[in-house]
């Protein structure tokens, strides 16, 4: 009898079904001003991202998202992007960069590249992978960008 | 007449104040599992995230907040411990790992140590500097660590 696979599996991609080069592109998403003072008044309460008054008389000329808020905003995003990986965890990024504030009002969009993948060394049924992550505006703008490194299951045979 | 400095000025460290080697930890802090829902439900709605009982089914055994949700509860603590520094911006972060993952009713504490700092070659108004970021647990356990570059204002003479 052949072996039964589940929907499940039928709907993951383990580390064997992923291709080096892979390149995937989330929808445009958008955040207002109530969200960036929101996520800021918890998590980064400083004046360019509290109020819009105190934000233009600063070096940013206006109200900008938290750092951190960027960076969720990206996770949200990825999920949709990569969201069918076999994940098991993430180990981390490098150069992680914001190079440009993300302001209310201003569609953006996430996009990764598998950039490098390889087997485990140290355990066989994990594969090893490098993604280059990052966010854009419509207008060319670059966001986020960082490389992640991540450990993705091996599909069973 | 000597020069007038404002309270702000008093209250702020440039760069030309910070000392190689300075460590600051932040008072201790703690979340619950609301909380952890709740951030991931906005923004990386996964199983190990949103539900203790489906999380305890996974490999991490029980609810664990999302690494966007420890990366935010740093940065607010990093305000307490380097929010009187005169920051312009910051450049990134380089080696950026979540070692362990964050659970609800854990407490947690962020550490910085300054590990560089220098005039900056292209304009000499600035310093840029490179700190280490972490954060730990009572019990020893490391949840975030990461090299931060950022530039810094040099105090007016």
């Amino acid at each position: 009898m052949p072996k039964r696979i589940s929907d499940a599996e039928y709907r993951t991609r383990f580390f064997d079904d992923l291709v080096v080069g892979e390149r995937f592109e989330s929808y445009w998403s958008r955040i207002d001003a109530d969200e960036i003072v929101r996520f800021a008044s918890e998590f980064d309460p400083q004046i360019q991202h509290l109020d819009e008054e105190g934000a233009k008389a600063s070096r940013f000329g206006g109200l900008i998202a938290s750092g951190a808020h960027t960076f969720a905003l990206w996770a949200r995003l990825n999920i949709e992007v990569n969201g069918d990986v076999a994940w098991i965890a993430g180990v981390g990024f490098e150069h992680f960069r914001l190079p440009n504030p993300l302001r209310a009002g201003v569609d953006f969009q996430a996009r990764s590249e598998l950039l490098a993948a390889r087997v485990s060394g140290s355990d066989p049924t994990r594969g090893v992978t490098t993604h280059l992550h990052s966010l854009w505006t419509r207008d060319g703008l670059c966001l986020f960008t960082a490389e992640s490194i991540a450990l993705v299951e091996r599909r069973a045979n």
